[in-house]
């Protein structure tokens, strides 16, 4: 990238009346250098079977070109024409709530052939037409994808397949999942009945594994032919998503991200996020991070907010910490979803920069800002380099697992537990990647995080042992280790596999009643030292308890621990703690793996956010997320304040009003 | 009408054992000269397909007759009978619920031309059987008619057409109602899809709308048949039920209750509302107008509850209360559901006057004196007609646009927004009519409230706006104007249509968070002024400002504005207030309307209603709407108060026991 | 039986590895002496549709006979096989919320004749095999049976030759059952109505017996088959569950356990609860009688649970308190579900004694000496015989009626007035029997507790009332007689057909809002003294008046009333009250009835329960169910306590500490 990117998605499509001219001139004025277009308009580009119409397409490419916008051409994919259903109703997705049903987007089979016939026709048709136009800089597969829960009968039959590839006999299938239970024994491959109504989490997750991998393989099968046509300066791009809890919250449940990123040029992202009071930058922090380490570069924010729903509307300042917050996490591209506010159907009140009227508004007016800013600074902001020293460990496996046998009735979710984790770092400004179980890489970090790696195969627990054993930190919570690659319990003293680098041994495990954590080891106040939903007892082996359950019949059960081993430390958490236990636990594992620093002695709301520009310097960014003034003493080398574009000094006293911030380039040299 | 109206539903049918003399002993006893039969029991009356058995209607006709007893007789068409599904399964409605199932009443199709068949001959053959009959007064059609969802193919290939018809192309159709988005194009007629599984907003309303229709020409088709036996002396109503929310709430989503009631002679309504320590009279007073207003005149109360629910079971007096409550809004006849309690079946707890045993009971006990006071009142009550010069606007389109763009998750409904300001002028003791949005008498009123009117056409805010600059007082509550009768947002600076009049502007809002009201115009103590759900940030172009949002971000925004306009003022809220808050903002705007009179300084629980009887003389009702005694100094010319026979002059102290009232009416004509 | 059972549920087949002879040893260990298996690997058992292949049962067999460990054979009828409903999809039950998934157990209709025909084939198979192998004490016929709600075409078809077997003509049909009421008349058997959809009560209450019915006959049909192979020192049982809420709780739903088990040798029963802090005995001792009283003799428990679910894990001692408590209800046996925690699939977190480790833990060591204890005083405990004086009278009629007309929206359950009645016996330690409403042994006790015998025949009434009449005491709670049997509402003053013996009768019924009870006949203090959900508005004929309502307007009706009627005494009480109003109303009556003894001065957590042993001795239980140590003093004649085998002397002071008991075996025969 030779420039930061600052788009918008367009639909001239859903416009009441013509705009483009005058969009063209309020973007220009906003430092709007891209759009995205096309991605969900396929009923307007082919109204009728084998009928096609760009002009829309045509004449929006012309114009941006005209005014020195980038494009990014969608393929229009992910939302179906009503013809298509009319002519083809099995196209629709049969899952198991019944038959699909016309309306929403994303309602159709990716595995279904006709639908890949029409698929792959429009995203030949669109952009053979598009890739030689000066205007487009690449090019998004489809939007969003996930696999819409399709398990129709074409589906199920191919699972068969895929099981029969895997495990070679039914014979192993039934002994590794334990089929013989409630006489769910397949004794031969024709008896594999559907699995939607399986009570099996075996076989379900493995399912929910298979759909995952009909999102990579539809993905990369846009990719292969959209790379059919794109030139060497252009890119293939996506827009994943994340789980969602009042926005983006974690690990996407429906899509293995990292296998899905591998067709992909550059990894793209949508982040949503709630706001106003409940501004806290950890989404954005969370789901770069996650973008970043996909294919361990940077990342475009294909999708954010700029109004969006009335109770996320930006107070003031807040656009613009958000918009630099993405460039702080590695973003080259903040892109909104979208330009303006939709006249119709369901969307209506997720907000653009412009309203329903289409004049300036506050929040346009501070977007505007953003784009100057982005321009000028561009050079120095661009390519930001990060070599990070933690990771957290994600798995849709674990995901899928917990999510089967879950904790209090669903109470606690998989990715609450990977964001008591992360969100704790992130509080501690410590920098760190996400990390998937088939990474290699694990040696490159002192620290890694795992939460709850409900299931897990002997070969990932080995490695991650071995990490300990060479040096490394690791820090496990409750669950973890408990059962296999196939959602298997392990038959051995838990934690199993790890028990032994953990130091640590159980075979029961109650919910809480009224426990709390005992022990000064780790410094826990009385008030946060509640133990909730899940608690293991935890018999220490080799380990030093950090805390012990205060409990009239458990009190002699520990509850953390920290062993050493070989050359490296384990930290095993038996239960659900508060966010402020985990706090502790992990500022003890950073110091003890060094990753300490001055940074560390800012404490959220103040948030530093770090890494290398262009030119080898490091650029450290200093947001206040609250909303009161704050300040802090600059602890590093002299630089200058790119903002202001005036010299900051080590030891100066820098002062941050409310949802501001600073961003500081070291003068030296990082080499 | 001749005669007050005192009924009861009547089941000889229900009956477990012989009961018919008994019955009317007991009828006459209590006053009861009405009766409303046969709606219910289409499966005795026709118990095999062309089989036809009156004898229940014509035993009760003969000894109603002998009794003195009026009847309506009722179509039964509202319940199919059980060889009816069996020979003609498709006669049950397709819902977005899947295929009906035979059980409960209201399951039809009543698009489906097998069920209207079956459902002329039986109307025809009752009708023509009954309309000769000295005791048949009038006709019930049907019973709460609506459209039961129905949405099968059938449904979806008329509502094509209905398209076709209003829109004549495709284009226009996606234009106005968005369809580029999410690809949802229909680019030829062919393609329609089915509207159960839209997502689109326009297009739900408009099929919404196109439901309510088939209701509208189901009651008139089936109206036009009776008309063909009906004497002259004879009349046609229906009971039309309102949205529900314990008890009769509001505007019915499902009736367009208007247009529906232009084919039949007399309104008709049930009205059932909460009782015992929650009984206000809103439900009574808001039905009532409403009823009253459908064809601007006196009204039927063909249901309300006599013991009805165990929570509903009335404290001593209430029933009184109730009944000349009804009589208070305009009622003719007051008619109880139902006689006796039912023994089997799904409304077994529903009771009627009597319970299960057939006894005399306290509920029963009161009636009598309510018959006896009719029939001794009767010239002096009834045909009470009112002059009204307040209004309150409902609409359906913007119930159900509201439906569709719901507010924080449909914690808010349409309904408790008109309730909301229709509640506070009950409670100030104002009278209102209540107005259809195709009403030509605007101009009548001083001051017409508008509910949240979220959708509606340029023609009737014109006509709005005009109502204003001709000297009218109008209150809008937020979101009003800002979409289309398309349900498209408008593409004006908001709220639209009406923002010159309303001297405001605005095109951001929010969810309120720990915002209250600030700026003392209106005198809101703290305690009420909270904001929830809802805000809009308000800047006044001509407006006052009455209240401004108390907020560290929006508080340089108006919540409340009053704007002179032509001759008139217009009121704008652009955020749901308490009932307090829009209790002082409806007495600002009723003083400013000269709405102020003696009968102000009243408030509920003293509620007072009025109007002028057959004497030409003014007949006013107060009620103690509590339970504990209340009293007033009466300020109106003297006369006499009806129930106790005696005279009363101007400045006397009334008191009122606990759930009573009294009935002045002035000795002075009013002409 | 000669010897106490010590069992647990074992499935060689769900092992991960081979480890038969291990868990042999470590049984034994345990005192484990008897095992159930087969009755959940239909699919292990029957691979292929006709191929058999039952070598675990009979490697499991042989070992057990080896190690003198008994072995009950289990029926694998409850869960079918894949190849099954891949061949024959139709033996899925289609119940209300449409056709049938595989997945779970129990998913089968169990009218279904192919279903029946290969049911049959394996039980033929699997019990001529194993018969006459020396292990086999006897066979448990499927596993916790009910009818799963199957409803399709079929099961209608027989429902409408079950009517007219028993109602002979619709006419009878249409009036008992009050189908004039919504058109739902049936005036032809060919109309006959599928009655998934119905709101007739009735109906719904007829067609739930009906299915309960195919509960019995299926059971009664497997256990003829099984009967034609068992040896005459074997037995036939099954295992009942109960109604479910947060553990075994009250009546089966879904089954009429006493008609059912009139096919069995021996009535076996599963029993869940609640443990940890909190553990009460509650569901054992409800459980336990009902299962007693069955067939009036002693009875299994074929499954309790060992350490179940995370919040049931046992506090130390708790596991023992629970094994003793069974025995001292009357259980001859106690069995664990199950030996080992299931590595796979739904139940994996229903853990049995061993953990997934399959190693020792602290449960299984408890175990270990309830085992030993048991083989110790097996002579003395087993058989314990009971003679109760009182009785609780449950109905599923009611159960079924109770559901179709709920109280207040089913916040309050027929199960929840059951044991408001049956909990406050247990804490004031009265034994009781569980009493069907078609017993004849009415006469036998001195009090019968009638909880909201909603539906009940007049013969069934008669009965009761005969009951008071010769001298019982009975007590009703709210709305007992109000419908027949056939769920008609009586026509007759409420409460009916008792109304004469209780000496009360009303005709109106509230929900109380801010209601207590006053009157001090029961010394109810203020705190306990609130009425929730339903009252009665009770007028006293010849009744005493225990409480009145305490309200501004029910203040004249009486809420808890006593009369005394020929010999003997009724209680009515018309409202819902609380445990502690109930519990003194049942000591009222408990003295007066003569049941008031020494035991009596105990009070839960103190629970005692007794019987007479083979030796004719009373041996009494005295349980501990609290967190804190107790004491009491003996009152009994001197004896020995068996645990600790020490003599006890009348008046002597025992501790007891937390969850612990005694067992005092008096010296004198009772005889």
């Amino acid at each position: 990238m030779q420039q930061l990117l600052y788009g918008v998605a367009y639909y001239d499509e859903y416009m009441p009346h013509e705009r483009l001219d005058e969009d063209i001139r309020m973007m220009k004025a906003a430092g709007i250098n891209l759009v995205r277009i096309a991605e969900s308009t396929w009923s307007t580009h082919e109204p009728q079977n084998g009928v096609f119409d760009f002009s829309s397409v045509d004449r929006v490419l012309d114009a941006m070109h005209e005014a020195g916008i980038h494009v990014i051409v969608g393929t229009p994919t992910y939302a179906v024409p009503t013809w298509m259903v009319k002519e083809h109703p099995d196209i629709l997705a049969e899952t198991p709530n019944g038959p699909g049903r016309y309306g929403a987007r994303q309602i159709m089979d990716i595995a279904n052939p006709t639908y890949l016939f029409f698929a792959e026709r429009i995203i030949r048709k669109l952009i053979g037409r598009v890739c030689g136009h000066p205007a487009v800089i690449g090019y998004q597969v489809d939007n969003e994808t996930k696999h819409y829960h399709t398990s129709g009968p074409n589906v199920q039959y191919r699972f068969v397949k895929y099981m029969k590839e895997k495990f070679g006999t039914v014979e192993r299938l039934n002994q590794e999942f334990g089929l013989d239970y409630w006489s769910n024994r397949i004794n031969s491959w024709e008896d594999f009945p559907s699995v939607v109504g399986t009570i099996n989490g075996s076989l379900g997750a493995e399912f929910a594994r298979f759909q995952r991998q009909l999102v990579t393989e539809f993905l990369a099968w846009q990719a292969s032919i959209v790379n059919e046509y794109k030139r060497p300066d252009q890119f293939v791009t996506h827009n994943f998503d994340y789980g969602w809890k009042d926005g983006s919250y974690g690990v996407q449940p429906d899509v293995d991200h990292f296998s899905a990123a591998a067709a992909l040029d550059i990894a793209g992202v949508d982040i949503y996020h709630p706001s106003q009071d409940l501004l806290t930058g950890k989404e954005i922090s969370y789901c770069g991070d996650s973008a970043r380490s996909l294919k361990g570069m940077n990342y475009f924010v294909l999708e954010t907010q700029a109004q969006a729903f009335p109770h996320w509307t930006p107070y003031p300042g807040q656009l613009r910490l958000q918009a630099f917050s993405h460039l702080a996490s590695g973003a080259n591209m903040v892109e909104y979803w979208h330009w303006h506010s939709i006249h119709n159907s369901i969307e209506t009140y997720w907000k653009g920069l412009l309203s329903h009227d289409f004049s300036s508004n506050p929040t346009y007016e501070e977007a505007a800002t953003i784009g100057r800013d982005f321009a000028r600074l561009s050079p120095k902001l661009i390519n930001l380099k990060k070599k990070n020293r933690a990771a957290v460990l994600v798995s849709n496996d674990a995901l899928t697992a917990l999510h089967w046998f879950p904790i209090h009735g669903r109470k606690v979710s998989y990715n609450d537990i990977v964001r008591l984790m992360y969100d704790q770092l992130y509080e501690m400004n410590i920098g760190c990647d996400i990390l998937h179980p088939d990474s290699d890489s694990f040696e490159q970090y002192d620290l890694i995080l795992v939460p709850t790696l409900y299931a897990a195969s002997d070969e990932l627990l080995s490695r991650l042992n071995l990490y300990v054993e060479n040096g490394g930190h690791i820090v496990y919570t409750f669950k973890s280790g408990f059962a296999n690659g196939h959602v298997k319990v392990r038959t051995d003293v838990q934690p199993g596999f790890i028990s032994k680098v953990c130091g640590v041994q159980y075979s029961q495990f109650v919910e809480p009643n009224s426990v709390s954590l005992k022990g000064d080891l780790l410094g826990v106040d009385a008030e946060h030292s509640g133990v909730n939903f899940w608690m293991e007892l935890l018999t220490p082996t080799t380990a030093e308890v950090l805390a012990w359950y205060d409990h009239p019949h458990w009190g002699a059960y520990a509850a953390i621990t920290e062993n050493h081993y070989g050359r490296g430390t384990a930290i095993y958490i038996g239960c659900l703690i508060s966010a402020e236990v985990m706090g502790k636990v992990l500022e003890r594992v950073c110091r003890s793996a060094g990753l300490w620093s001055p940074d560390q002695e800012l404490q959220f709301p103040l948030i530093v956010k770090s890494g290398t520009n262009n030119a080898g310097r490091t650029v450290r960014y200093y947001f206040n997320y609250s909303e009161e003034p704050k300040s802090f003493s600059y602890p590093h080398g002299d630089g200058m304040e790119l903002l202001a574009d005036r010299p900051v000094h080590r030891g100066e006293r820098i002062e941050l009003d409310r949802w501001c911030f600073v961003i500081i380039e070291e003068s030296a040299d990082t080499k």
